[in-house]
């Protein structure tokens, strides 16, 4: 083993998307620890939407990333020392671990929770993390989806996307309509994932397809893209609907900011509610959630896929995959 | 008396404020009424916003005005004449009257509620209404305001503004900032209606003002303008706000549609929910909170303003005041 730590730190702000002037790939020091911290070898880096809104000098709801700091990421890895009684050599641990090869896990604020035995990392970082909670709390909590209900979500074979789709099926919704990008994404909602019916964005017309498929309207919308697939959605809101605000992919690396949905006045005519939320606010109730996921995937009733790409150095095209569409199920990095 | 009853008819849809092709004086036969039902005199009609978006030929939460059809309006009138056990002739009843000089009330969907005894009419119109229950049911219901909120109200010297305002004062907001149109209406709100702060949106740089006025940010947004006001609040919602969707002025003459607000992402950080409503959803809990309005009306502690036109023929100008920011109050027409 080398005493370097390789590193992916931020050289630019993106004004579009990242390029490969936006970050450098640097040998930093492999970090001491101190008493009650434990050094950990990154084995996946989790690749999120939410890491390019860092990259950008904007408030948000955590600091932007510094000039040559790390890139902030989520990932999982293996304790390689320790000097805390909470870690042991050979734990599989997840957190926050940066683009990078080593992070220092510590009992604080820094603190990294122990993946699940018996459950492959990768899965345990789609289903079981931040993806998988997302879209356990949208749909269930700020959504609050009911039996009956007509779900329809963006973005559907993405990770987050097609967790969606599958637990509003498992809860019982009355119809479950994915939007994506393509025939083969469609394909494979409707004939791997169980949805109702898909619509491929990229033919237009998605208002007047989720007309023709919900006729009554669309009582949960669950948004993870923004933009005029929004605004479909706000137009064919059911009474009482509701829209979870999850993230706008489409605006994240427009210069001219977002636009905004013009159909919001809908909300008042079908008396609807649109919410936004952040998943690490819910982070003290992932045990239940996790709990109910793992006993889903056991049982065989959630299916899922990890896209991995190979090597530190492929993150920024890793996360730039997430906003060519050209991943389909979750985004990880797989390091060395 | 004379047999007819004049009325204001759709005489054409318009594309932005109403002109006076859009409406024409015709002379009716005054309506004959049958078992079950009783003759209004109509005494005043009630001018609200929501009227101009009837007159468009596009879904609502009610059906578009027909072409030839009296212009559907709130009003109040005296019975004289009944054949119905519920209504006798001196009764003073409000409800949908029509832009008209008389109206049938009946037993059904088409029934007038009994005037509170002891309240002028007008001050009932205003407070007691459609435009009092929506300032009500909007800010504690929809809003779900707290003791210790910051409250910000558009449209503030508006009816439905201004007893928002007073209203979120009543029930212990930390702070009540209105926002109006003008030196005048902002002296007005401050100096005679209790509001802690005013920003005059004619001068610009709402959103700096708010960030001034309330660092913390906004807890409960009442919009009743929509467009850059409403970008303006989103833009500085405080953690968890909420923003109530009332109606958007800015938009309803616009023939392009609304623009959409382009900060709804900041629901996403902040955490945030927009939700519309209908007023006439709460119709059967209106008399709770007109039991406690009137009670604040008796202790002087709700100020109200009516803006009251004189005749039937003035209602499309009176209908226009509400977009050019004309009155001061409720505006109300008064038949002779």
């Amino acid at each position: 083993m080398s005493e370097l730590n390789r590193q992916l730190v931020l050289k630019e702000r993106p004004t579009g998307m990242i390029t490969e002037r936006t970050t450098a790939l640097v040998d930093a020091e492999r970090p001491e620890i101190a008493e009650g911290q434990a050094l950990v070898k990154v084995r996946y880096l989790s690749i999120d939407p939410t890491i390019r809104t860092w990259m950008d000098d904007a408030p948000g709801y955590l600091p932007p990333i510094g000039i040559d700091e790390v890139i902030r990421s989520g990932g999982a890895g293996e304790v390689v020392e320790s000097r805390s009684s909470r870690y042991h050599v050979g734990d599989l641990v997840t957190g926050i671990t940066g683009w990078q090869e080593y992070c220092v896990a510590d009992e604080g604020l820094g603190a990294m929770a122990a993946a699940p035995p018996g459950i492959d990392l990768a899965v345990t970082m789609n289903v079981l993390g931040i993806t998988g909670m997302t879209a356990y709390f949208g749909l269930l909590e700020v959504g609050a989806m009911t039996e009956g209900d007509v779900v329809v979500v963006s973005g559907a074979a993405g990770a987050t996307g097609s967790s969606v789709g599958q637990i509003a099926q498992i809860k019982g919704a009355s119809m479950v309509i994915g939007i994506a990008g393509g025939p083969e994404k469609c394909a494979q909602l409707t004939e791997e994932l169980g949805f109702d019916a898909a619509i491929d964005y990229k033919s237009g017309q998605v208002s007047r397809q989720l007309h023709e498929l919900a006729p009554r309207g669309i009582d949960l919308y669950f948004d993870n893209v923004g933009g005029e697939i929004l605004d479909a959605a706000l137009g064919n809101l059911a009474m009482h609907g509701r829209v979870v605000l999850c993230g706008a992919i489409a605006g994240y690396n427009d210069i001219s900011g977002p636009a905004g949905p013009s159909n919001y006045l809908n909300l008042i005519i079908r008396r609807g509610r649109m919410e936004g939320f952040i998943i690490l606010d819910y982070v003290g109730r992932w045990p239940e959630a996790q709990a109910e996921m793992a006993a889903w995937l056991e049982a065989g009733r959630l299916r899922h896929a990890e896209h991995i790409v190979e090597g530190l150095e492929k993150a920024p095209d890793a996360l730039n995959l997430l906003f060519t569409g050209g991943n389909s199920g979750k985004v990880l990095v797989r390091l060395a």
